[in-house]
């Protein structure tokens, strides 16, 4: 088992430091890209989505080639030939032959971390079952900076499934290690955020929360506006589904009494928890947000495999 | 929406001139292709096959690697995760933030034209369902402009399913505004040219039609023959396409009395359709043809990056 | 069709200075890999996988990428249109104008020698059905000459499946060809090496043969140990396989009285053939030998592609 290198499995393995490092560098990419378009020359990563999801394989994807390096990986463990019974540790092992750093989607909660513990190379997590995302959590980190000149300080509604979404729950225990000023929880009562995590907030940082159950009780106050879908599977019947649907799709009537400089974000994919007249309100960023994307993966690539 | 971004949607949009350049570069890059190689450095090419076409596929990906860029993309909505429910638009909107030019094969019609409304780079179609496939047709021109001197004054058969054949009715459309002499017809009265397509070329175009049954009946008097599958499918009984699949099995017989320097055609996968002796007659250059789709295919990426 | 061009379709078509030449060139690329970074620039590899081989494609891209060449190509006949019914022959002549070079595994034996009938570029079997895969051979002949300083005068212990096991036969018959002093079998009765295949090593080559039913009765003459899988499949009734399974896992009681230098060699993938205890056994070099694979490779691309 290789001891020194660095992996990517959770954000809470990296320090606040380590974080902010990876975001300012994924600012200075995205202002200069040229300057790393050579950074990872003769480089490989190996993209190993044993679960597809197009989106974030291409963004790791884009993130690479843009440095220079090059990519091989499957996606979708079916028309692969990794199921042939053989472990997580043997498969990685070789994979530290083929590349330099991977790129793991696991529909199993952990198993990133496991491959990281015999891999030779960096492991980086791309999300494993509904458990860990990091990388969308510093999509959003650099998002938040861009678009508000900072990290610190900011009123934060979070908005729809704040129940079982992963990636509400990493953003929110992330940023509340960079002094968020208040959490605004809208959400129906079916979905609110569990008690364990209203409690961890609590018991660690000095943070004000907030709970409504509508968009409009809290609009004006809000410097961001992070928005999540409502999952039909999530409700008993399709009568308490439809009701609550409405509620929670944004509008511009929706969004009317909101802050000038307020920015709304959304990890995507949407469907239709956000309408398309939104699309055109300059608050609306979430498109933008998909391209930070590649700029903090471009910098967490160039800080694993230490060119830079 | 982007208004300055130039696609290639359909060949109708291009004008002629514009389409003999495209032609021209195509000839140009397959005579010196080293000094094409790096053309494209620094640039992603997303390959959106939403259904499987291995050799369209490859022709694009090959054309991008040998003018040095790079590629991402699926072969297969169905090991990617666009089938989520995101909109279209959605899906163009953030491709543009992974790649610089996207080359998208859809089964529904007008797929690509609508990508290309919302898209922030320039979006190739590689075929929407039966509608249009303008890259095969840009590379029956190159392979006419190179093998026959060039575009204009050509009898030109058609033999095969003239019914539902789309890459046969965009050759016809496309040729036709090169002053073509003649069109000759060689189908089964069950797959003729449709009446709309034949009234059109009369009403724009000063050109000659001719109607057939048999290849022998036209096969000295063209310049190129272009022979497309017959598909079984189209038929109401296994009795008729039996009978007339061996009337449209091209073999040395039917050629005999063809021109020395006529030139047969097919845009491949062939299946039956042409007897593997007449490979090996000089007139055969539908192998050829193949070739020339990855220098045409580079010649619109060129352009449509705007690198050349 | 192309006369002139070298393909790798069996090693019983490499003499033996040539399979020794593609031995030492993997080794020197392996002892300074930077050397060959660029060997490849602007070469393209096609990977025809017709049935899903992960690592074996892995392996062949990252050789390609480490060589600085490009790579494009598809994993399952299924997610490809390569089964619209087009002949092997039409397929391949294709890829000779989409790539400079093509890896080819096949689940029919033979498809490759077929394809590179036809083909005008370089075609390497990566595994036809129950047939060839000489590119395993390979690897495992550079990790013998690289951790056992040569490939002559071994005593050769093989074990598990030797009647079916394609890997096991096709290093026998190359291993004969560099004087090996002994082939000790160790098999279950019902899974001996052929006779035919025994018979042929009698009468073309002066080598030793012993037939054991246990590893401890020959552990102690060995100076390699190759493993191999005992596949459920191969056996009438459940109580056999449970019977025999246990006999041929390998474990640290097994190797207790091996030689100190002696190697243990597996092809990869493993299921339960080798206990995890055995890995931490300095002699164990089975993932050292899946990253030699690479290095071969690297070597057969460079040779074929008459880059070196």
């Amino acid at each position: 088992m290789a001891m020194n290198i660095r992996h990517l499995i959770s954000l809470a393995d990296y320090s606040k430091e380590e974080i902010l490092e990876l975001v300012k560098l994924g600012e200075k990419i995205y202002n200069s890209p040229k300057d790393y378009a050579k950074s990872c020359e003769g480089k490989i990563m190996a993209t190993l989505f044993f679960e597809p999801s197009t989106r974030t394989k291409f963004s790791f994807e884009s993130a690479m080639l843009r440095l220079g390096g090059n990519v091989l990986g499957f996606s979708d463990a079916n028309t692969s030939s990794v199921k042939k019974g053989e472990s997580v540790a043997d498969t990685i092992r070789c994979i530290s032959y083929y590349a330099d750093i991977a790129v793991m989607r696991h529909p199993k909660e952990g198993t990133p971390k496991l491959a990281s513990m015999y891999s030779e190379i960096p492991i980086i997590n791309a999300g494993d079952g509904g458990h860990l995302h990091p990388t969308q959590t510093l999509t959003d980190l650099l998002t938040i900076h861009t678009y508000k000149g900072g990290l610190e300080n900011h009123v934060i509604g979070l908005c729809g499934d704040l129940k079982y979404g992963r990636t509400v729950h990493s953003l929110i225990k992330t940023m509340a290690r960079f002094n968020t000023k208040k959490f605004v929880l809208i959400s129906p009562e079916e979905l609110t955020l569990p008690e364990s995590l209203k409690r961890y907030l609590k018991d660690n940082y000095d943070v004000k929360i907030k709970e409504v159950r509508y968009i409009e009780e809290a609009i004006e106050e809000l410097d961001i506006l992070y928005m999540t879908r409502i999952q039909k599977e999530r409700f008993f019947n399709e009568e308490d589904y439809l009701k609550l649907k409405n509620t929670y799709i944004l509008d511009n009537d929706k969004i009317r009494n909101g802050k000038k400089d307020m920015i709304i974000m959304h990890p995507l994919p949407r469907v239709n928890e956000i309408s398309y007249e939104v699309d055109s309100d300059k608050r609306a960023i979430y498109f933008k947000q998909a391209k930070m994307g590649v700029y903090v993966r471009m910098a967490l690539i160039t800080k694993l495999l230490e060119v830079e």
